[in-house]
Order: C-alpha cells, then structure tokens, then sequence
C-alpha cells in the first residue's frame, strides 16, 4: 500500500503544517507545493485566487497526490468549494479543521481567533466555528508574518508584539462580555510564535494551532490508508519562485533542511 | 499660468511625497494615483511593473498631468525608462533625487541607504549613487513598512526596530571599513519613522529623505512654472482599491485629511 500526500500553500507558512504531519505518516510520499512567485495571496480576488489554488492543486494531483491538504488559510478561506471541485481526490482545509478543533476544546463555546488581515476580513473563521456553535473573536495581527520571516520569531520585539495583540483581543473580549477560553492560532506562520503565545496567554487558555490540528484530523481520515512502515515520510517540494530561497527560508518552518525542491511554472 | 502634477505611487507612501510637495507649490492642481489594487509592486516582475506604472502615469496625463513624479520605489527602480518612453510629459523618479541627494550631502561620498527588501534587491540606489561617485551600502528593513501601516510609527517597538536595522548597518559599514556620513530613506514610509531614524543615527550623520529631496528637486525644475499664487494647491486622488480605506490610512501619510478619492478600474 502506498499514500501520497498533496500540501498546498502560497508560500513557506504550510511548511509548519506538513512538519505537524511527517511523524504522522511513516512510509507517506509528501509532496509539497509552495506557490511562491504568486505570493501574497491575500491581497488578490477571489477569482484570481480560485483560478491559482486549482491550478496548483491539479498539479498536485498530477504528481500523484491521492489526498490534498490546503495549507493556505487565504485559498482555504476564499476557494475551497472551487478547489473541491475541480480535484478528483478529497481536500481538507486548514479553517474548517482549526474551528472544529476550537469546538472540541473549548467548554465556554467562545474563542480568539488571530491571523493576518486578508483571513480576518473573509471571516471565514467566524463562519466556520459559527456552524459548530462557537463564537469566534477575530483579531487581525498584520505584524507577526512580517517578524517571522525577518527571522525574529525569537526576538524579543516579536514577544512584546505578541503580548500587545493578545492583550488588545483580550481587551475586546472583556468589553463585549465574552468568555473566551481558546485561542486559535489561524495563521500557519504562527506555530514558530507558539512559546510566546504560551507565555502570555491567561492561566487556562487552550491554545489550538491549525497547523497541529490540520495534521493530526488528516491521519485520522486517512488512517487506514497510511502505510505500515518504519520508514520515515518522503519530502519533494515543489516551488514557483527561486528555488534557492525556498530552501533557505523554508529550513525554519519546516524545522529540518530542505532538499529535492523543484522549480515549476505554473502561469499567471 | 497653471500647472498640474501627476504622482503615482503603488499605494500610500507616496502622499508623504505629495505632502512634501504641498507647501513648495502654491496655486497648483495635484493628481496622486494610488495603485492600491495591484500593490505590492515588489513582488512582482519587471514587465508586470512596468505595464502596471505605465498605464498608471497614462491615466495621469489624460487627466492633465503637466509634469509626472513616480513616488514609487520599485517602478522607479525598474520601469523608469518604460515610464519615460511612454510619457509626453517630463517625469521625476524618486530614486535619482535620493542618490542625488547623497551624492551633495556626504562628505564622505559614502552613504547608507535603508529601503525594503524589493527596491535593494533591485539594487537601484547603488547603481544609482555609484553614478554620482558615492558608495552606497544597503539594508533591507522589512519591518517598517509593516509597523507604519500598522499605526506603530510612533511606538516603541517601532523605537527598537528602527535601532537594531541602524545598529546592524552601522556595524556592517565598520566591517567593510567605510565612513558613511549620511543616511538615505529610501522608502516612502520612512518619512513617518524619521524622529526615530533622528534619535538613533550616531552624531553628525546626515539624513536624506527621499520624499522632501523630490519634493525639492521638483520645484527647482519647475521654478518658472509654478503660478505666482496665494491660494494653496490642490490635491484629488485616485485609487484602483477602497477609497474609505485609503482615505482612512492616507491621512496619516499625507498628515491631514484625505478628501476627493475616486475609484479608477485600470485593469489587470
């Protein structure tokens, strides 16, 4: 038996999710795509994001993808209707996943929500967990991409920026009354923020990371199907933009060197 | 004797040219287009760029543009001569008045020059100081934009990031054994940031702003042709994105309230 995975993202973010997954899926070829030379999407239409999310992911599928995660909070957000129906293999999106995990976690059906502005103004996750009965506190935080890229998600400026954003969500929960008690992590840059996160949320606060959810709520629909090996998961990675940079930025979200990318052509 | 300019930026920044601008042209009639739909210009190709700011300084001529000032680094960088060589009217880039202006101020003719990571890619402003005798040494700040649109210029984390990008190019220069004396801001947002850029230069460094230096080497060019007027100048913008949303953020580029925004669709 054999399984191929298909991660989708605009860029390097997803890199923390198909990092959640590897020790999830021994024996699983993982092929990885990072649309980078279209990045960022979250400025772009709807359409135009639809008409790149499905070009990306036939890629996938042409590669051999059997199953196809969409790393990407913005195509996850914006497209995943078009991408589900243009594959002709099962897609799991980062948001429904993340707001089904706050739903289980959270006792007081009321969450924080923190992601960039372009994932904020879809509100797709105060959708999302709407249908599961939580109410969802969204915060835009449009610093904490920046600092994780420059390389400062261990700085102590990237902390103080943590602290503020958590304290001005806090803040707004307090005047609106509500009592959250999880905090949604639902961007993929911010798993490398996770310690700071840690350190400054109030005592009892469960902290749900999409990118740790995405991973295990895919092994578990897949798990009959992921081999019965001991060999470790296989990485290609698959790029539209330098290929050298890819490998340099990529080696901090995936937490491990990356080899073997390719670069491809995609369009416009 | 009238007298109509026409900026183009790929989003805010460049108002604080145009405010720069203001006081220097009494009685003159001032077109911005804000390109905010296709922003960021940086992440894009050079063909991509220069089709985007030709069309740009073509809507500006049609609306009457005697003179164009392109307050966008990135077209400045790569699509001047397409700009020039589609234009019938005289255009200013901001890039050569900032190298110009080095080349004046520093004693030294050695200089650093602060931008974002698209426009010293391009490396625009070395080539551009090499031109006029002065080694310019770069530094990529992706940090500041990003904390000036998010309203933290005057902030302290804003502070302490201003000081480590200084201090990192400060110690740079004294590894290569250079002796810079000025300071190039080679970004449209810096502006904002100056007080700060000004608490933290070490002594007897100069600064050049790009926004007042265009803004000045604009009205030396265009001495005889600026109306002999009490009335002050008047400004319509123009933006291919939200006009709440850059008549909202614009106010703090352009340091006063932004009013008469229209909407313009300049295509793909």
């Amino acid at each position: 038996m054999s399984l191929t995975l298909g991660i989708f993202d605009s860029g390097f973010g997803g890199l923390t999710v198909l990092r959640a997954m590897l020790p999830l899926f021994p024996g699983t070829r993982c092929l990885y795509l990072g649309d980078t030379a279209r990045l960022p999407y979250g400025s772009k239409s709807r359409e135009t994001i639809a008409r790149y999310a499905v070009s990306a992911t036939q890629f996938l599928e042409n590669q051999g993808a059997d199953y196809l995660v969409i790393a990407c909070n913005t195509a996850s957000a914006l497209a995943l209707d078009e991408i589900r129906a243009a594959a002709n293999v099962p897609v799991l999106g980062v948001i429904e996943t993340g707001a089904a995990a706050a739903a289980e976690v959270s006792v007081t059906k009321s969450a924080i929500v923190l992601a960039t502005s372009a994932t904020i103004a879809s509100h797709a996750y105060v959708a999302a967990c709407a249908e599961l009965g939580v109410h969802a506190q969204e915060k835009a935080c449009p610093l904490l991409v920046p600092l994780v890229e420059e390389g400062w998600a261990e700085h102590s400026v990237a902390d103080q920026v943590v602290r503020i954003y958590l304290d001005e969500a806090l803040a707004a929960a307090k005047a609106a009354s509500t009592q959250p008690d999880t905090l949604l992590l639902g961007c993929t840059h911010y798993p490398l923020l996770r310690p700071m996160f840690e350190r400054h949320v109030p005592q009892g606060m469960r902290i749900v990371d999409s990118a740790d959810v995405t991973a295990a709520r895919a092994a578990e629909i897949l798990a009959t199907k992921i081999p019965d090996s001991i060999a470790p998961a296989t990485c290609e990675f698959f790029v539209t933009d330098s290929v050298a940079r890819f490998a340099h930025l990529g080696h901090r979200f995936l937490g491990r060197p990356v080899n073997q990318v390719t670069h491809v052509d995609l369009g416009d």
